[in-house]
């Protein structure tokens, strides 16, 4: 958000926060409080835990920083909605997440619209300082992330049902790519002595910059993702069965696994289906294939005689004026960059500044948007980031190759 | 139940089938959609799974073997809450019952509802042969296993909830020994060649019979249950933390899990209390000691210089004249005795075979039954049993030695 | 041993003390240092954990106790070699005595002749009081259940070897069994109220006594133990695939473990072979099958339409004169008792009363002795003991059933 | 190596095969059978192992493919002793490598005979073309690694003996580092367009190729390595129980390890001491600190104001004139840097290209060479790496910072 004017950015800001929270009430729109309940695995969360989280990180963040700040809704929140801020204080253990049955998640959408009342007060009031104002905006973003986990691990928690539930009957997991009918072509990116990271005055996580040079020898591109057909070639050629095409480290997490195909496909009377939160589909060739760990997007590529990007191609390809589709709102791409710090990078100031710098090890990071991740979230300097086996996230791939 | 008539026992068992079932929905009260739900571990499962898993008791055994029988309700619960018996088929996860938000608490009361039609109907048509009416007892007697598994397991399920939420504000956990100002006295007990096991004609499970003679040498057992103010001495004694206490496997278990006081007890402000279905309460001296592990009630004896009875000499104890109170409706009183088949035991025919038989290996007998217990459930040939570590349910003990 | 007269007492121990003493190293005839080194698993020990630990026994409970001891041979051994014992202090992890090359084998040998002539000077010099003597007995009786440890913990190091390495090339594994030309019968027991448990003057295990009454129904127990041959006919009957035989935990545990025969069996070449302390060799049909876990003993005969006899069963079929043969020095024979005390149990004083009592929890009793248990060791009354999983012993099984 | 005369190069790395063959050798002096015997973890090798997986790397990837190979010493060994060579077949699991006790050391030792004699006649008859001594070359450079890696399992293998017991008498651990009166300084390094990788004709592996591009911003680097005194001042300051110093990741590790200190370290009498190949020794304040994780190194430089150099910075800095001591033969130093592929990177044709291609996922890399690598192994562009939380190697840091 780049508005220099206090007066207006805190209009504009006020505004932007009802939309998104708003948006997150849309998402549960069709969910019971069974299923908001619902944990499958440490690493997915119950849905109404993210629904009382992103609340905590205002009342946390922002309104216990105002001069009278209000009390807080309830003092027992503030370790039970805390993620991993060690700044903040203790933490309710992550895997036991879906045993809190109480609150109930009609306490926490009191919760929330208590929360926001007050959060409109204080807009209302011009009662933010410029510092709180950046943290409203921070929260928003880290709002719209949580809109994105949301919808991932309501999947995951769905699909440990037997039953395979729909959360709704439209259809949104297995969009067409906008290149379907586009060849499988490759668009050639000079390099040289480029320029990556966030540029210009809109809002941006710390681990986006600082904007730094960064060489790169000539590469192409994939001008699309890779498609649910294109991975049926590589099935079809014993991709899961060839050691030889797969890092060490994923062929032994393919056996311990059982990795055979795409998280949640399943074959059945001679065809592949998928669970998506809009039920069980037949596998749609054209659309690009999703729920992929990093070890199948990486071994994919080895097959395909290419490999995946770095992070640094996939920004300088995106930012140049290559006919690329599907670089946002397909699926995010996963690259061979792990994910570092960037030369100079600073942590934000205060318990935030764990938001992003303490997770840089042991993860890959992925580029672009998905499907799921809401609209106007994402840009070109986004770092997106993942354990290379994790694949409950809209994860895919375009592929690059050297010149 | 010993009712020779046909005509009448087929009534009686109609209006006892109400009693029951209506019991059985009476234990909700208080607990939302949420709280049904959850499954805290793979031992204890989600109310709203013992609420389903107890009608498709009588839909699979009774309903499903009368002459016409009416539909399934839905099919996907034959998987869905079968518990553990192999003769029906497929079953579902039993550490992932807890990840079933669908069908709905509400759905799975529709389920009772339409069972319990059917099952009223067939009654009222004379429909049940002597073998179904045998089967419709069963599944009375097991709906009330049922009921005590949904306070223990529930009350597990909030424990995990650092909030310690209360199921309802009356006090039934705690409630005094019958014998509190009776002196701590031994009553004794000739033996000799006597016999243990069902007799009668009342219900009993397979596991209780053949009635058969055992030799038992002359003992003295305790005239009332252990309570919390002995046991706070054992502590007090150190006894947590000496291992020529402990049987070996006791002592591992011990440390593996860092016990330090009975399960749910927390010490604080320098007393001890303990979380109950009705919120944190003080330790009540006077109370029977219950949440232990055999290892702890067979560590406490062989501090107090005593030992824990066998089945026998318990059953032989309970049986005769002896001024014991607290037999029943307390707390289930470990015993040093192994659940193995008495001689000459035959399982059930059919499927319901599984009911008892396949789990007699690893696990101790407790003879009694617990305040938990549903009232008339419980006998003095009754066998529980439970793993040497299991602490979860409502588990104390009474002592015995040899003269 | 029962003699009464000290000095005769003293002089016939002298002697078995260097009988047994020279028995265990006759048994490492053939290994490496690098064989004696090997653990394969916590429950196995290393060949010269064994040869330490019986030697540190002797240093212990026997040498220490002289009014001039000894100083010991190094005083690191006292926790590098105790197995169990809490009352002598720490021990080192059980585990871990693998990673032990230091001590090497020859100062554990040094270590033995140094004890011995320790132990030899006392008994020249008279130095042994009637306590002493009896914990040199004990000391006896144990090394010599370490000689049939050592030779089945060997078994399991060595079968975790690709190569299948022989000990010796003599036969000593799949001795026929004595009534190998015996129709498959049962022999009849009147039972009745009988006395089982320890008698008369000569040595045994705290845990065999004291001597007590029992009542036993009428039973007919088979006259020799289930042969490889009986047992293929379960493996070719599908036993291995139907759970309906199986104890659930039986059943866990085989499709934990992928049981599909015994341990140490393989199939190739459409025959059955196993491993053996000499190689491998092809199945003997008409030899005892071995190496079966409680579980499978147990679910073989259910499948026979018979059960498993109880510990007192075999002890009063074992001492009556029935036909039976196989009883010793074939297959340890499981029962379908758990090991627990007998009425009036007490542990021997001292630290030497951890030998037994307090490993009585989650295990079964098995009775007879194996081909690889010492000459002269076992008796009517022995009760050998282990989980219902384990396998590396010589464990196989008779028959038994109700009249 | 770089000798373009085909016969001199011939006659070169006979030589320096004798020598590195020599060299191995030298190692287990003072080492008995059992000692080489031990395997402490899946992750470090029983030194037999070493001593055979290298000359099965000479007879499989050379001798045999001689015009007239040799017949193999012994069948079996080809799946025994390969480490992980999917293209050369099946392999023996690695956390078992320790089971093995036949074939014993001795026979070992002839197996590096006669490999050695075979090799040594295929050299004097010249059999070898380019591509085989090619293969010798990358056969010697993999066995200087081994030698390491021999080094630093077998200290671990020893540590886990209570009684840790020394290798040798002599003293090489714990080396002073060579800018022991050196300032605790940095210099200076202008960066720009640089290029890494190795150049020139010697040898090198795979990974650390090709030569190419980076840009580099100006940074400093620390003159020498961070020592124990360095790092006491950290632990001193809480460095182990302040959160906020450490990568999330790095904060759970330390927490399910109970780190304090460093690997080996042990604090009694008030000052800390730790084990080496050479027995227990107190720290020496001056030397290098080593065995650190990626972790502690990572938190160690936050806690100092600094960061680790990234891979390239490291490289830039080594090869250019500035004054920096403790480079090499000190202690592998962390750097920021994840190990993946250069770019253009190819692996090696063959079943030797699985030498590092495949491990490019989840480890960090190291730079320099500690006091156990052998001499003239390393080199400037050489690249080491580990999982972050490694800790047995002799791993260090050296401070870096942005100007």
């Amino acid at each position: 958000m780049s508005v220099h004017n206090p007066l207006l950015r805190s209009e504009v800001l006020a505004s932007r926060y009802d939309e998104v929270r708003a948006h997150t009430r849309s998402l549960i729109e069709g969910l019971s409080d069974e299923d908001c309940q619902l944990q499958s695995m440490a690493d997915a969360s119950p849905t109404k835990w993210h629904l009382a989280h992103t609340t905590w990180f205002f009342e946390t963040f922002v309104l216990a920083s105002l001069e009278n700040p209000p009390p807080p809704f309830d003092p027992a929140f503030k370790v039970l909605f805390n993620s991993y801020y060690v700044g903040v204080g203790e933490r309710h253990q992550r895997n036991e997440r879906g045993l809190i049955s109480r609150p109930s998640l009609k306490e926490v959408l009191e919760y929330r619209d208590v929360v926001d009342q007050q959060v409109r007060k204080a807009f209302a009031a011009g009662g933010f300082s410029d510092t709180l104002l950046a943290l409203v905006e921070l929260g928003l973003n880290h709002e719209q992330q949580h809109q994105e986990l949301l919808l991932t691990d309501q999947k995951h928690h769905f699909a440990c049902n037997p039953l395979w539930p729909a959360w709704r009957s439209s259809s949104r997991d297995q969009a067409p790519q906008a290149g379907r009918d586009q060849a499988r072509q490759f668009a050639r990116c000079e390099g040289g002595l480029v320029e990556i990271g966030h540029v210009g005055d809109g809002f941006s996580y710390d681990n986006e910059g600082p904007r730094h040079r960064v060489w790169l020898d000539p590469f192409e591109i994939q001008t699309r993702n890779v498609s649910n057909g294109d991975y049926l070639a590589f099935m079809a050629e014993g991709g899961y069965n060839r050691p030889e095409l797969w890092l060490s480290d994923g062929w032994d997490e393919l056996n311990k696994q059982g990795w055979q195909a795409p998280l949640y496909w399943r074959y059945r009377d001679g065809d592949w289906y998928s669970f998506t939160l809009h039920g069980e589909q037949a596998i749609d060739h054209e659309a690009p294939v999703t729920h992929l760990s990093f070890y199948e997007a990486e071994a994919y590529a080895r097959w395909a005689g290419a490999r995946l990007p770095t992070e640094a191609e996939w920004e300088c390809a995106a930012a140049s004026d290559l006919p690329l589709s599907g670089l946002f709102d397909e699926v995010w791409q996963w690259t061979n960059s792990a994910y570092l710090p960037y030369p100079r990078y600073q942590p934000a100031a205060g318990a935030v500044g764990e938001y992003n710098g303490k997770f840089m090890i042991n993860q890959m990071v992925l580029r672009g948007s998905s499907l799921a991740t809401p609209p106007g979230h994402a840009r070109v300097s986004y770092r997106n980031f993942f354990p290379p086996q994790a694949r409950w996230q809209f994860s895919g791939l375009r592929l690059a190759r050297c010149i």
